[in-house]
């Protein structure tokens, strides 16, 4: 049914290599399928203007696409002046998605950017970055915690995220990129390890759904988030 | 419990004020509480490039707020030189939900602009904009109907929006803005008047929410969406 | 002769809501004819840079109008990124205008920022913004003193501001819209209660015009403006 | 009294150098006393798309100031990425003063701009733009209409510009900066050889001033336009 | 002598994986050491507009670095809102040295982007994209020439880049950010495989050098393009 | 052979007029045959923020062209809101060429900012940038000294610039416009008086060219910078 032969409730192979951008104080190289998004995270010693004085922390993101990580080139943002309404509301997601996670009190005076560049896109890059983008956080934390930069660890749950979509007709997970693109409606959702909400998203884009089709996708989604959660715990275990 | 004296599933008090702006094709002015949005219809005999000669039309909208719509002055955004990511996010999710009850192609190569200017701000300014921006659309696709502008009427569904909130750890609808800033969740709901869902948003504030709480604030959501449609039904009879 | 059937010397009729933005420090909707202009005064404890340990405060003003407060739709400038020409001209005149009646030095160090809106657009919007800016200045400016945020009131006279032009070969008082746009000469008087002369400007559209066609439109231009000051002088009594 | 030790009523030493730039189809390096403008004008085969079609041509100005042409050095535009609110104000003025004198129509589909790039600053840029422009357009219209490029010689009336002010309390002629930076009252007049308005402007530095200190400054200043425009002429002769 | 060991005619370790990129036309992940950059190859069917009409194509590049490449986070360019001056410096100069090998007629009315984006920064960034992007841009050619979609291959040259620099007083060839960063003067050479000069560019850091010096460093340049160029051919035969 | 009639190894007319901007620290206004660019030196009592407290000094330069300083009008860099890739590739290479004669300590915590702005251009506006900013910086520096503005002349070295071409396959010296429109290669060299290199950089425009062909021009520029410092050095003794 599925274009991919997956069954509804299939994710796609998932792998994450932490460590691939050197420099950074976290980072992960996370693989959902053919969606690769290289994911870090920079802890700075200063505050947004907002929070200056405040002894509490941030936690932001910014999202960027490579231009040829899509089927047609997309235009560098940087080249064109600004980011279009889509980066913005995906960067905007992930910081609240992953800064819900965090003890910005515990972090003290200190921002931590999650920057997320896509090198190739299948569909799930705004899932993908929060779910990589949790592991980058976690590894900076981890190990500012260990070398005192922090004095302890701000990370007070755990976060995943996955979309789900009606695809002529049927419920399915984590949608690729064919999919996407005709399907009758498409949810992201953020949830913990436990499966309580902490964004969730989703729109109609041929006709309505109802209630029971949005239930069955929200089931779907926590079924998927379980499985990424153990796929991450894996990895930090490594990490501490 | 709520500072406004309303109970859980009570709506502020609402009204519509058509043709405010009397150059426009459409023209709402819609009241909630004290959030107050004039909501306007343009209709151009043009589509953006994207549609051209695909005999298709469009539907777009644009958002802004008077500076001293809100407690403390906002910048002007025309003035700092760009829109920022909530005005950006906040259009893309009021064009994305009136697009979605309209016929593209009965409505020919066309663009409709819906411009949603803030007057005055006290919390759920985004769904008031929807909620008065479908009638400013429908007034201008009623009359451009009549006049032969548009070969038939393209209107396909009814939709309005609200916000439900966790207040105090009870799920309430239609925050206002005082009960919004101490929210622990903040959701919006887009629907049909039949209850089917167009798009919906939501975000934990302060921590996760549950499934159960989810449930009941989709409920509430559904409740006022009703009430909203009935509403509009009695404008709509007036506009025909 | 006049389209309105105005004599050459008739204002259109004016109003003045005074607080229709209840969050401003002052605000004043005004209403000439079809032209409305939402003024708001806010007041910030701050100046601008140049100003900084100067012990004297600034008044500036900002202008902006709604897409469809005119007969076609006007492109939004917070969308294309900057301000026009026109815009930023009519805003330094505001601002100019307003700052010349107030004594910077008894301010002291804030700044108040005038906001003109123009929900309606039916000519003359830059000297209504001058008129209903000087009430939300005057009432912000009264309350702050009252309340002592500021010592004593700054504002040391009174202004307003109209247009004449020169219509059918004719001078006429407060062009509107059609008159506007088939005059020979436009031009704006900015003065004083007392007639004096605070601001003036003015262009001949089609061709130069004659030192004696000038001096008959500052004589309707001074009487003009003495009508105004009476109308605002009755509010401003209403604030003390 | 004067700083410089002019008379009220004196202009300061003028001069012209035409074919200054000598790529442009016209230019003319215009120097009133310190005051240095260099003024080109270029003939473009197009016209800005509100005049397409319609067998009208357009006159517009564009105003610059080299970053060490003033005492302090301000801001290069080109790397701060605007034009500030006094440079759009002024090749506004600029554009509007010269286009009066030409007749659109017999100009045909083509648009002429006049640059103003200011080499040395010492009051009175805006109107020794003017003065200069126009003689930049003038040469730039007599070659054309030479050579055939356009039809007929589209210049109909002849205009300068000149600043007056109130200097302790007296009117006088031609402002420089010293005497700006302290004046009461400073207007800038734009008129042709037989002293017809085209622009005024003026602004109450200090205090409001009368309509007798107006008229006072009228008189100065179309007895310099007679001057400056009778120097003009002399040139344009040559131009021939 | 040198931090990492090589001696001063030594490259890094040099390895290219193509089509790393799967939807690009042509793509090429170059790494020489810690640096590397992902190089896509794009085909348009349009050209820019100075060349419409004239049956000629043109190359052109774009740069860009991921945030965390470096030690330090370097700001989004995207988020900024404008390049930086080294950014189109570097831009300008990988298209400059591609459009140089490329016989623009035989190409036909398209545009072909090089865009460079280093995920790894440890100096060479810009000669690695030129080494890196000739075989993006040759991956494309050739496959297009297959697919008929250009008439015959356009390619008429191969060109690889390098740096050399002196440091600590010795000329060395392939400098990495460490050497970069204190050494006397950076150049870097753009030559064919024939060792003809297609670019040069080169900086005094700390002092002057002499002619000498530069010929020394012009000498190492030419060994360690040969040998780039080598190991380019071995990847273009298995391209064919 | 050449357009002009010069030999290969002629330099154009040069000559340099000083204090030509009289409000600068220093001011040279360079004329090389018909490229005229006026040169200004600002002294700063601030630094960029990357060197605040560190005691040290920072030399830059801004580089513009006036709209009609070319045959066909460039658009204002102004108005468009950017500055070019290739104005930017300049304006760095002037502020690196004449960074590198200066000894920054010694400057202190002060900015000297270079503007050249071309009034003329017939090629070669760079490297006549560069060797009329070095007179410019050299009298604000003598004069700073003098005053004790500075505590020493920070100026250690002298520093001049040309460009040389292969032209219809001759290596010649001090390309104009015609030449360098249809070169073969274009190299810009930047040398101490001594003939020490601070900067090269160079083009093939057609076709790539030899080492040879290379070492011919470097000769050519070393003679032609050898006479440059000599009608310098005559400047400079008239400054002290």
């Amino acid at each position: 049914m599925r274009p991919s032969g997956r069954n509804a409730d299939n994710l796609r192979d998932i792998s994450f290599e932490m460590g691939y951008a050197p420099h950074a104080e976290g980072s992960c190289l996370i693989k959902c399928g053919n969606t690769h998004v290289l994911c870090t995270a920079t802890i700075e010693d200063k505050v947004p203007s907002f929070l200056k004085g405040k002894n509490e922390g941030w936690v932001t993101a910014e999202y960027g696409m490579l231009p040829r990580s899509t089927h047609s080139r997309i235009d560098r943002e940087a080249s064109r002046g600004k980011q279009s309404g889509r980066t913005q509301e995906i960067q905007r997601l992930i910081g609240r998605s992953l800064r819900a996670v965090v003890d910005l009190k515990a972090l003290g005076e200190k921002q931590i950017i999650i920057d997320c560049d896509v090198l190739r896109a299948d569909g799930g890059t705004r899932t993908a970055s929060i779910t990589g983008g949790y592991l980058a956080l976690y590894q900076a934390c981890v190990n500012a915690a260990k070398s005192g930069r922090i004095i302890s660890m701000p990370i007070k749950d755990q976060v995943a995220a996955i979309s789900c979509g009606l695809y002529k007709g049927t419920p399915v997970l984590d949608l690729d990129y064919i999919e996407d693109s005709s399907a009758d409606a498409d949810a992201n959702f953020i949830m913990t390890a436990k499966g309580n909400i902490i964004e969730f998203q989703g729109t109609a884009e041929k006709k309505p759904f109802t209630q029971d089709e949005f239930t069955q996708m929200m089931s779907l989604a926590k079924q998927g988030i379980t499985e990424l959660c153990r796929l991450q715990s894996a990895i930090m275990k490594g990490l501490l």
